[in-house]
């Protein structure tokens, strides 16, 4: 299946303004609250996901163009965002993710990306050899992995609330696996 | 755990913003493709999400408050969302949903709920009795699985494109357990 980048870039653009949507202003019951110990609150997740926006996707890009599969990436900080949301609101947070997803789209299109350039390879420093085709739509997949996420979190805080109906809630039957 | 009307209220008036900033517009290769045989579309989720709207919150609230458990709930037609998306474009599920969910709130709010009707039970046609604050309670649990589904059915576009990451996105390892 051929990677279509425009159609990612589309998707990625989506993503601030939907989380946006869904949780600015929301009760801190909901978003400050994890599925136990050891895991991530919503607030959490939109952390990560501008810790990885400005360390992941584009310099990571950067470096499959430069060095091609010369020199391996540098290895993802799991933690980098706790940094990113020391003393900050829920809303600065969504605030800053679109601020720095704007700006990393605006650097992406102006790579100007062609397939010969999608085709390249890098060198990901545990999975070996990845195009930067796969990068990119890595990006959209790491995106709906969190979206994914968030909706269990926040579903996991109506766990006992919803009483026998739970069985008939999917995303009360998932297993976490994207923690 | 107390369940907190305010707060369901809250999360069910952002839903329909949410899927409208991330799915509007976005490209058919990623909307209306689905995840195999007999599995829904992220357009499909949201002609659901209307005839639950239409046919499911609301109307058994109302049954619970008019006859107690004397008076089963018709069952859910889970294809009656067939029904509300022919010859729709996604453009208008979307404001379609905006609409019967503005209000649906907004006669939730007439009911005035007090903690003695949300005790009240019902009887739920496979579940036996239920309370009208679990039935709130699952509304919202109800949007969360099918945000969890939007997101792993777009996540399901992107499999063979991710290449070797597909082992890091959790949403890539979820059985779809809300289909």
């Amino acid at each position: 299946m051929p990677h279509n980048l425009e159609n990612t870039i589309s998707l990625l653009s989506r993503t601030p303004a939907a989380l946006n949507a869904l949780l600015r202003d929301l009760p801190e019951t909901l978003t400050h609250r994890n599925e136990g110990e050891q895991t991530w609150t919503a607030f959490d997740v939109v952390a990560h996901l501008i810790h990885a926006d400005r360390t992941d996707w584009i310099p990571r890009a950067k470096i499959i163009l430069q060095f091609g599969d010369t020199q391996p990436f540098a290895p993802f900080d799991r933690l980098g965002h706790l940094r990113e949301s020391q003393g900050k609101s829920l809303g600065e947070l969504l605030d800053e993710f679109g601020r720095v997803r704007a700006e990393n789209l605006a650097e992406l299109r102006k790579l100007n990306l062609q397939p010969k350039d999608l085709a390249r390879s890098g060198r990901h420093p545990a999975l070996g050899a990845v195009t930067l085709s796969e990068l990119s739509a890595t990006w959209a997949g790491h995106d709906l992995t969190h979206l994914h996420q968030i909706s269990r979190i926040l579903a996991h805080q109506y766990r006992d609330a919803v009483g026998p109906f739970g069985i008939y809630l999917g995303v009360l039957q998932c297993a976490g696996h994207s923690s």
